[in-house]
């Protein structure tokens, strides 16, 4: 059994047609007209498909499966996200969302008798207007009052105006909320947005876990002083600072990550950042990623003491604050399994990698089972209107989804 | 014969209430109001001191000491400016005027003959509100009509408005120009702007030359990607290219570099700048100085081999714009030696030095032999209110001043 192709392509047109703006990337920010186009778009879809379906609290939009013989059983959910960033492509997201609704259609079209319920899952807000992954914090239970009383976006818009203004209560976003009990696995498609696969020249990767990551926000404090009087053995250089730390993230590394470690510098800046002063201060970003929590934990111990020796060595003041922390989450050995048989089945070239990237995933990982597919990004390029996966990776990876999912619902 | 001490003292300040701000800053920038204030107010002290004034083209003034045995000899002239920074300092510029003052004074007081004029000149613009060092540019005829009418300062004011609207004629800046014969020799006494005096306890610099230097503004582009996604030996890192760059700097000044050169990266902007993202590009300043020009040139030629090679083991591309370049200059060794004479007739600690920053003397000595004496920068600060130097330090700096004028004017 196979998905029907051409309609999932069309439909993969079609809805990148919402949104799409004059220099060719879309916009769909969560909660906006263009996002709510879509959603009746795939309500829609999902009619035509006689697939009922609904919104919960968190205006996740869900389309359920199910028959007599099934309901009370835990459900497969099958999801991902419409919602994009700014001047995105055409993929991220709603390829997951996609393929989920052409493998229900399928199982729906050949009437397959499911052994539990299917959903396929929108979640809402994924990227991030307010505070990313709303839709799925909501569902596993990972919201309070608090977090919708105070979530506004960059604009300043209170989430819960924006939500009120659509018609819904904010708060219902806790009636999302679902037991353990009622899901039996999390699967969910997305693009690579890394260069792995694209690069080895695979159709589709198993996904084995999704790192979790540290965030720091550094700052040394040196002496800003002339950059023409000042002898370089009297300068207390803030950036240099910066620079030794740079020159040993890749010992760091060696010394203690593994495979899946990343560690980036992606934002600093010097003061006063005139070009003939040194500079007394730099703040940067530290962005720590990998797999397993102990080797997380290990980089942030070999960064804190590296960072130190470095301040101690040049004068200057270490400070930091940690922004962020996510714990990697591992993905389910039984979903890996029946992937990796049904990828060997279809005969795909396929890898065994961890997600370098978050997904909704990660917070279903908190009340069930989760398993991941990964198709190629062309050049690891996302985010972007060059985003793209050629279409016969597309196909397969949606037939490695469906008979994954007939697998498991046996 | 010495200075008089208090009186100079009350002159510092009286200055330094001219410009100075809620904040305990001073700022008199060029052309306005405060520091047309200050002119006034030096103007007067010139005359109550029987020195004959006046403005030239490029509005600098003048006190001029002959009489009619010496009119017709080529001067020595001892400047400095008294517009400076936003929230300056006292001494910055200021003291080598009154420094000079003072040592006028003295000598007038005294009747003593000397074989050439004396001139005390209070440049104007030094500190760059249009370029830097207008006055002494003209002074010393680096000035074209290009440049004057071309001049606009951060805020969009042309130097030919502002100066009109003085009631001067912007383009007479070019008659300030005056021919080598009528200049003997140029002394400028200011403070060292950085820490070498100071740590090493010294009262008095005497300056050897002063440093040239290059300046770069450099882009290295790589490809922005995934923090998380992208493994580390598939990015193109521009930041990491920075950083490798850095690292290399003290050994580009071990292979190539003098005591007195120094390399500084004082600027730079990581695109696109979010900790999350691989940076695709950086674009950094490069501030190189030396007091030799081949060592100079040196530092140049190993700073490009560095960037290409980095840039082609990481898969860069590097550009850069050379923004600037001034020549360094050597202080005149007759002037030299009557310093250290002085010095050491005084018993004053002292230091042959290069000074590490542009000063209008280095505009002067296009047309004329030139000397400076520094005295110490406590913490080596400058451009600061914290900005200072020991009443001991500046009153030795000052009697070495006059002493030396004595000795060059006999």
């Amino acid at each position: 059994m196979t998905i029907n192709f051409d309609r999932l392509k069309d439909h993969i047109n079609t809805l990148a047609q919402i949104g799409r703006q004059e220099d060719g990337g879309i916009y769909r920010m969560a909660f906006t007209p263009k996002e709510q186009e879509a959603r009746k778009w795939l309500s829609a879809q999902l009619k035509s498909a006689r697939i009922p379906s609904h919104l919960d609290g968190a205006l996740n939009m869900i389309g359920r499966l199910e028959d007599t013989n099934n309901q009370e059983q835990p459900a497969i959910l099958i999801g991902s996200h419409i919602d994009t960033v700014p001047n995105a492509g055409a993929l991220d997201g709603a390829l997951g969302v996609l393929v989920g609704l052409e493998c229900l259609t399928r199982i729906k079209e050949e009437n397959i008798q499911t052994s539990v319920p299917l959903e396929l899952i929108a979640f809402s807000d994924e990227e991030g207007r307010f505070g990313g992954m709303f839709g799925s914090r909501a569902l596993s239970g990972q919201l309070n009052p608090g977090i919708i009383e105070e979530a506004t976006d960059l604009d300043g818009q209170a989430l819960k105006e924006v939500v009120k203004a659509l018609g819904y209560d904010p708060y219902q976003a806790l009636d999302a909320s679902r037991p353990s009990e009622q899901i039996k696995y999390y699967l969910e498609l997305h693009i690579e947005q890394g260069p792995v696969l694209d690069v080895e020249e695979l159709s589709v990767g198993i996904v084995t876990d999704i790192t979790g990551l540290f965030k720091w926000q550094v700052q040394l404090t040196g002496a800003a002083n002339h950059a023409g009087t000042t002898p370089m053995e009297l300068r207390k250089d803030a950036f240099m600072g910066l620079a030794d730390f740079a020159h040993e993230i890749p010992r760091i590394l060696d010394e203690n990550g593994s495979e899946a470690s990343r560690v980036t510098i992606g934002n600093a800046a010097l003061y006063p950042g005139s070009a003939n002063t040194v500079p007394g201060k730099v703040e940067f970003s530290i962005d720590a990623r990998d797999v397993n929590i102990e080797v997380l934990e290990e980089i942030k111990t070999a960064c804190r003491k590296t960072l130190s020796a470095i301040a101690r060595r040049r004068g200057l003041q270490f400070d930091f604050n940690e922004v962020s922390v996510i714990e990697p989450v591992a993905c389910d050995a039984v979903i890996k399994k029946s992937i990796e048989a049904n990828a060997k089945k279809l005969a795909y070239g396929y890898k065994l990698m961890p997600s370098g990237a978050a997904h909704d995933a990660q917070m279903m990982a908190k009340i069930a089972p989760i398993g991941m597919i990964f198709v190629p990004s062309k050049n690891g390029v996302s985010h972007s209107p060059h985003e793209w996966t050629d279409w016969h990776h597309i196909e397969q990876g949606a037939n490695l989804m469906l008979n994954t999912i007939l697998d498991l619902s046996k």
